[in-house]
This record gives structure tokens, C-alpha cells and sequence, in this order.
């Protein structure tokens, strides 16, 4: 396959460009491959991605192995957390721990708006080696949490079940919530501009956790910080794709906050979302990562399920609804790339 | 109010004939009271559960409290675990621990289909106690958790993030995962037909984790075993709910497997949901749980939200989008029981 067909299949897609579909995977470098597990013996989560050559490394793992379309860094959305001023670490099994979460409005007045070409200059260093590195084989997706996701990490204090914390500044304290917000859209904004400047040819924007929201907490505490980080990441000229789990009520607001590409999780049949999406943005998705786990044809099956309600649209861009889990033989994702490649809409 | 009105008026609406709108909560008995947590310094949760009396006062609790239009018998739907043979605990702050979880084929072969009649005679018995106690004010529901949520409590252990072991056993061992489901299913419409009997006017039926399937795994592994459940509810004559959350991308499916009216949670318009559910079905919901611990004023104007998107048509059940949680203010269900009673569509 010719290196420039393969660079562009990717981005033609995001522009709704006639095109064969591209294929990549959300959390492709990581724990389900070998060569990621033997590097994590020597070093944390935090260490990968604040060594420009190791960031560098482990993006490039799964792109030596499988025939994908698109690179996406090696980072983590919480990385702006420290320079904001709250610190966290990763617990052993239980994901990122903050030890003083946000509750008031001192505790927001002391967040501190840091440059991220300063604080988080090693992202944007590893992004300028693996563009090196990658020799235009695939374009290298830059990406950063959505606003909601990262302001209800700092509240909550680490994953939860009912964003009690976070939803109660909204609604007793929507000024704090909302100078929150502020701050880190403006941190997250930079972020992307900086990793654009540093050679990413797509930006993807990850509101995890925006299914914890209703339409209308959405629309009214949410959509407007959303809506200026997606401007200024779409002003830098390249495609950004805007992706959330639990969306399917409110996808169209999704929508609305921007994207050039929508990511839908598992839970929508895909010629749903995009009908209702409608036909002026590309629909990313959206395959349950746990069907990975599934026999060979079952996987099989359903990957053409999700191609086939796309129904070879220009603007598809194959992918899960969510991260690769760590338990995943990495011979399915050739099962799905192969099916993919295979398939005449 | 007269009795025979307000118990009219949540049946009514059951059946989509005009009524004022009705509204009850779940989990309107709970914790966020005080003379439940009295209550529980004294007895564990199964002790409530298993002891009639206790649970007839429970049930009654919120009833002598409100102004609701239908009571729920306190129970639990985990309890035909432990006859079925997975016996579980119920940990501390970390909800149900099953000790052996269900993985193989040999396990689920020892289920145990037993007569709910005999083992679960005391929920019955409870109903029985709490009709008597309600003297027609209002009716009474009887409710089940639906075969897909008891079958991956089951096989998960718990609670769970990703439902890894409920869909191995659906992909590799669909045999054995459809004969769990059969045997689930079975227990569980006696159950429900035994509340009718005890003297229950409505059933619902909880499917708490649909929301962590796609579309075709719903269809093709959980839909057919729901439906078998829900259609000997219905036989019963008493009208039935259909109740889950996450289902805003699978609405119409859950509409397929059954159900007179069918409850939302929050995260989907009241009114698109209707609509993409057809005028012969009625809609309970949808209001987020979390709104209760808002200012009164912005609760307000949520619940009205709500009301206007059901815009007083026929069928409409004001209630959450999920559970009460229990640092809920008690003030709050006032606020939102006034709300309804004063909405003039």
C-alpha cells in the first residue's frame, strides 16, 4: 500500500472526502500488546509520557505491528492536572487518585492558568519525534480531555458513580463552576494549538464522561466551554474529532459544541447517530471494544455490521466506542483492520 | 385529595387514559430518611427485606411522609440469588459481593430453578401486609430486576466497569449463557406473577445495566429472555414498566422486548424519547436523581422542563431517571410533588 493512499485515507475521511474507510484504534499503545507491558516493568504510566523518546516509542509500537491509518500520541488527559496546581496519582487499580479534589471557590481561585508550550512541552517534544519517527506512513492524531471530563476529574477526586461533587458547583455554584471551566478550556485550548504547531495533522477531544450529564446540564453548563475549545482547535486548520461515551441523548449537542468528526460510543446503532447527526460532519465508531474479546467470526460479523450501516459515507472513520482493554489479543485488531480493508460498501 | 382519585390517577396513566400527571420515586423508601436510617442501625438490609413487618413499615415510610401516587414494596432484586444458589453479601460501601461468581457451563448447571412462591414468600407476604396498610390510597408495585442485570450479577461478581465475563460467556458460550438467562427468567416472571397474586396493581421491571450493551448484543442475547418476562407480567392484567438506564440509543428495543410504559433515565429528552417510542406506549421519568440536592428554584424549573416535554399527554409518569441517593434533602421530593400538582399542560 502506497505511504501518501494511506496518509490520506485518514484525513480525507475527516473531510468527508471520498475515500476508502480508515481504521484506527482508541488506546492502540498499551497494555494488551507485549512490548508495551515489558516497558511499563521499567517504567510508570506518568514516566512514558513525560520522556519524549519513550511517548515517542510506545506510539510507534502499534504502528509497526498493525496496518493502521492513524497514529494518536502517548499521553494522558490528566496530565494538565499538575501544572493546574492538583496533583494526583494512579493508584493501583482504582485509576487516578487527586488527593485535595475541588470543592469551593478558593479552592478554584488557587488553580493556576499555566502556558502548556512551557508545562507540557515533553508532549509537544514527543509529537516532533514521532512525526520524525512515523516518515508520513500515517498522519499523528494530537488530543486533550474535554473540559467537563477533566473539571469533574478535579472535583470528584477520581472516577465516579454519580458526579455528585461536580454537579452540585454547578448548580449551587455555577460562577466557580464556571471559572473553572474557563480555565482549564483555556489551558486545553493551548494545548492543542501547541501540539498542532508541533506536527499533529488531527486533534481529538475525549469527553469521557459526558454521559453522566443530562441534555439540558449539558447544554447549559458545558456546551459553551466545550464550544471554545473545539473553535480554537478547529482555527489551527486541522480536523478535530469530538468523542464522548454515554452521547446517545445527547448527540446532537455534541454536535453543536463542534467537531469536524463525531466519535459515538457502542450504544447508538451508527446509521442512527448519523442520521441524526446529519450530513455535514463524519461519524467515527463505533465497535464495543469488549467484542475483541469474541471468536473470530462473531468480531467478524459485527465489524461489518458497524461498515455496513455507514454504508461506505464518505467521512466514516472505523474505530471502537472506546479504549482497547487491556485483556485484548492483539490478533483481533488484524481481524478487524482485514475485515475492514475487505469491505466493498 | 380523595383516595380513589389519587390511586386512579397513577393506573390511568399506566394505561395512557387522561389523568393528571402522577409521581412516585424510586427508591422513595431509603436512606436520604431518617426513620429509615433509624431503622437500619438496628437491621441490615436483607433483614428488612426478609421480615414482612419491617418491610411493609418501610414501604410505608415515604407514603405517610408525601403526597405520592403509588408505592413500591421495599425489596430487593438480588434477592432470588441465594435461593438460585449464588449466595452474596452485601460489602461495605462497595454494594454486592457475590463470593463465587458464575463463569462456566458446570456453574450455571448448578442453578437451582426454584419456586419463588415457597422461597420468596416473604416479599409476597410483605405485599400482602402493605395492601392491607395503604387501605386504597393509593396502589402498590411489584417489582423484579430484569433477567440480563441478575444474570451479570451473577457471572461479574458485583458491580462492574466493563462487563468483560457477562459478554465472554454471551460471545464463546451462548449455550450456556442463554440457559442462565432461561433459568433466570423463569424464577423471575413466577415472582412477579406471585406479587400480582399477593395483591400488587403494577410491576416493574428493572434492567439497571442494560445501558452497558450495544444495540445487537440487546437484540440478539438479552431482548428474547426480557421479553419472555415481561410478557407473563403482562399476563397477569396489571400494567408493567419497563425501566433501564443508558437505553437512549436502544429505546425502541426495549419497547420491542415489552411493556406498557417504559422508563427513561436522564440522559435523553423526555420528548424525543416519546417520540421515538410511539404514542401506544407510556413514558416514566426522567428527571436526574442528582437534581434533588439543587436550589430549589433551579429544581423547579427542571421538573417543569420534564412536565412540558411530556406536555400532560396521556401516559406520562413523573418520576427520576434513576434511584433516590440518599444525601437527598427530603424537601426536595415537596418541591417536585408541588411542582407536578400545580402543572397545567
Amino acid at each position: 500500500m502506497a505511504k501518501t493512499a494511506t496518509k490520506h485515507r485518514f484525513l480525507r475521511a475527516c473531510k468527508r472526502q471520498k475515500s476508502n474507510t480508515p481504521v484506527w484504534f482508541m488506546r492502540q499503545a498499551g497494555r494488551y500488546m507485549e512490548v508495551y507491558r515489558k516497558l511499563r516493568e521499567k517504567h510508570t504510566l506518568l514516566e512514558l509520557c513525560r520522556d519524549p523518546e519513550l511517548a515517542c516509542e510506545v506510539t510507534m509500537q502499534p504502528i509497526r505491528r498493525f496496518d493502521l491509518d492513524a497514529a494518536i500520541i502517548f499521553s494522558d488527559i490528566l496530565l494538565p492536572l499538575e501544572p493546574l496546581g492538583v496533583p494526583f496519582e494512579f493508584a493501583k487499580g482504582e485509576g487516578p487518585v487527586i488527593a485535595r479534589p475541588l470543592r469551593t471557590k478558593e479552592d478554584v481561585d488557587r488553580l493556576r492558568a499555566f502556558d502548556p508550550r512551557e508545562e507540557l512541552g515533553y508532549v509537544h517534544e514527543a509529537i516532533r519525534l514521532t512525526v520524525r519517527a512515523l516518515e508520513g506512513r500515517v498522519p499523528l492524531i494530537g488530543f486533550c480531555g474535554a473540559p467537563f471530563t477533566l473539571a469533574s476529574y478535579m472535583i470528584e477526586g477520581g472516577s465516579s458513580r454519580n458526579y455528585l461533587h461536580a454537579k452540585r458547583m454547578m448548580y449551587h455554584q455555577p460562577e466557580t463552576w464556571n471559572k473553572l471551566m474557563e480555565t482549564v478550556s483555556g489551558v486545553l485550548a493551548a494545548h492543542l494549538e501547541a501540539q498542532v504547531e508541533a506536527g499533529a495533522e488531527a486533534l481529538q477531544v475525549f469527553d469521557s464522561w459526558v454521559g453522566a450529564l443530562s441534555p439540558e446540564d449539558y447544554r447549559e453548563f458545558v456546551l459553551p466551554h466545550s464550544r471554545a475549545v473545539l473553535a480554537r482547535a478547529r482555527a489551527t486548520g486541522v480536523p478535530v474529532i469530538h468523542f464522548g461515551t454515554g452521547t446517545a441523548g445527547t448527540l446532537e449537542l455534541l454536535k453543536e459544541a463542534g467537531g469536524d468528526v463525531i466519535g459515538v460510543d457502542w450504544r447508538i446503532p451508527l446509521d442512527e447517530a448519523w442520521r441524526r447527526l446529519g450530513n455535514d460532519v463524519g461519524v467515527q465508531g463505533n465497535l464495543d471494544s469488549v467484542l475483541l474479546m469474541a471468536p473470530a467470526e462473531l468480531l467478524r460479523k459485527r465489524v461489518l455490521d458497524v461498515l455496513q450501516r455507514a454504508g461506505g459515507r464518505p467521512g466514516h472513520i472505523f474505530n471502537l466506542g472506546h479504549g482497547i482493554l487491556p485483556e485484548t489479543p492483539p490478533e483481533s485488531l488484524d481481524v478487524v483492520i482485514e475485515t475492514v480493508r475487505a469491505f466493498k460498501p
